[in-house]
């Protein structure tokens, strides 16, 4: 049974998030459809992770096993024309047997998109926070830097969370700026439900004054949500990759 | 009774174009809503130019008087948040009295954008006509600048444009290519129904070796519509800007 990879971009501001769900539209089940339609077959396509309801992915990777033989390109041009504009298939390939998009992925890297000028160009708008007001964007650099290492999340993950080991590595977490707009990029090993949203919401409290930097690692020690700030919109984040090789030594 | 000047932006994606319909979800019609509730008063909105249902624009003008005096910054603030979030109000100032968005206007620019690329992202669909196949870029370059000058383009309209008089003169015609990407900008003095979605088309055929190069002027000269190419998808074309200064010297 063929094994295939592909890699999948969607907009995510029309979706239910990643994950199948019934009665609701999901890429996995949009995915789930078209191969369907296609092989004829009931296809269970893992993903490297779950994104939220209104999050994007850029470089989403996926895999599901084939009873029959495709040519890969056919079956890329035949997905795609069956699947709606907003998830495409960019690549698509055969992988080894045992390659398992979810376990074998090393780390993956979100990138979390705020604008900060006083008006939102229709063009950005769904895919950053707006967010008008002035930030301290140096306290928000240092306030990154304390995320990178191994901590126990649940200050930052959704109460509903179900993962019960909720030590996570975090390998790189920095923010770029770019005129008014504001980038922040995290790579880590695993992330818990709402994880990047809600180390955003606590970034922007740094920028406003209202958390210092230094407060970082007392909040990651709390363990306690209500510590932490809130949790920022989805329309903001994206999955950029998905790391399958071995991670180079922490910094 | 002050004269307010306007430039916006608008994703034509969900609009039924600029001009307002009864019952129809149009860009002057939102505003008019917005001026209303605002204002109490029935505005009228001048527009420079009509843009087709589904065309973007990055700097639609428009003017309109207003009985009561209005800080400007306040309005323009009040008004985008009165506004469904494709459509934002840029800037927004007082204009002399007799200031009118479209006689005034010496000139419009345009943008096409064309996708070559095998596969179109999510995040490009809504704005690129994708065009997966190869194109002679020389020869489109060359039927391009067959159009600058002055000209009854009578063959690129819509065969329901009301104009009388059909002939535009073109300030800049041109291509422009990023990688998969091909940009075509016109500039013209004003613009017939569809007028640049079928240059488009028409440069597309060029491309195809369907039209030869050296057609083009034939085309126009025949003035009738059939001998030029398709009218091409409304989601690849932007209003880009609107000049109100005296034209330079033809080239």
């Amino acid at each position: 049974m063929p094994n295939i990879k592909v890699a999948i971009q969607y907009d995510g501001t029309d979706f239910h998030g990643w994950q199948i769900q019934p009665g609701l539209r999901t890429v996995q089940g949009c995915l789930a459809d078209a191969l369907r339609r296609l092989s004829g077959e009931k296809v269970k396509i893992i993903g490297a992770g779950r994104t939220d309801a209104g999050a994007h992915a850029l470089g989403q990777i996926a895999n599901f096993h084939l009873e029959k033989e495709f040519d890969v390109a056919e079956l890329q041009r035949a997905l795609n024309s069956l699947l709606p504009w907003d998830v495409r298939i960019v690549t698509l390939s055969h992988a080894p047997d045992r390659f398992h998009a979810r376990r074998d992925a090393r780390s993956k890297l979100y990138r979390y998109q705020i604008y900060t000028g006083p008006v939102i160009s229709p063009f950005a708008y769904r895919y950053y926070l707006h967010f008008p007001r002035s930030l301290d964007i140096e306290k928000m650099e240092e306030a990154a830097e304390a995320f990178i290492g191994a901590h126990d999340f649940t200050a930052f993950a959704a109460s509903a969370s179900s993962s019960s080991n909720r030590v996570r590595t975090v390998f790189r977490s920095e923010l770029a700026r770019a005129g008014r707009r504001l980038f922040y990029l995290i790579e880590a090993d695993g992330f818990l439900q709402h994880m990047v949203r809600s180390i955003v919401g606590t970034l922007i409290e740094v920028g406003l004054g209202r958390i210092g930097p230094d407060e970082i690692e007392l909040i990651l020690r709390s363990r306690e949500r209500a510590r932490a700030g809130p949790t920022v919109a989805a329309r903001g984040l994206f999955l950029v990759r998905v790391n399958y090789r071995p991670i180079r030594a922490e910094r």
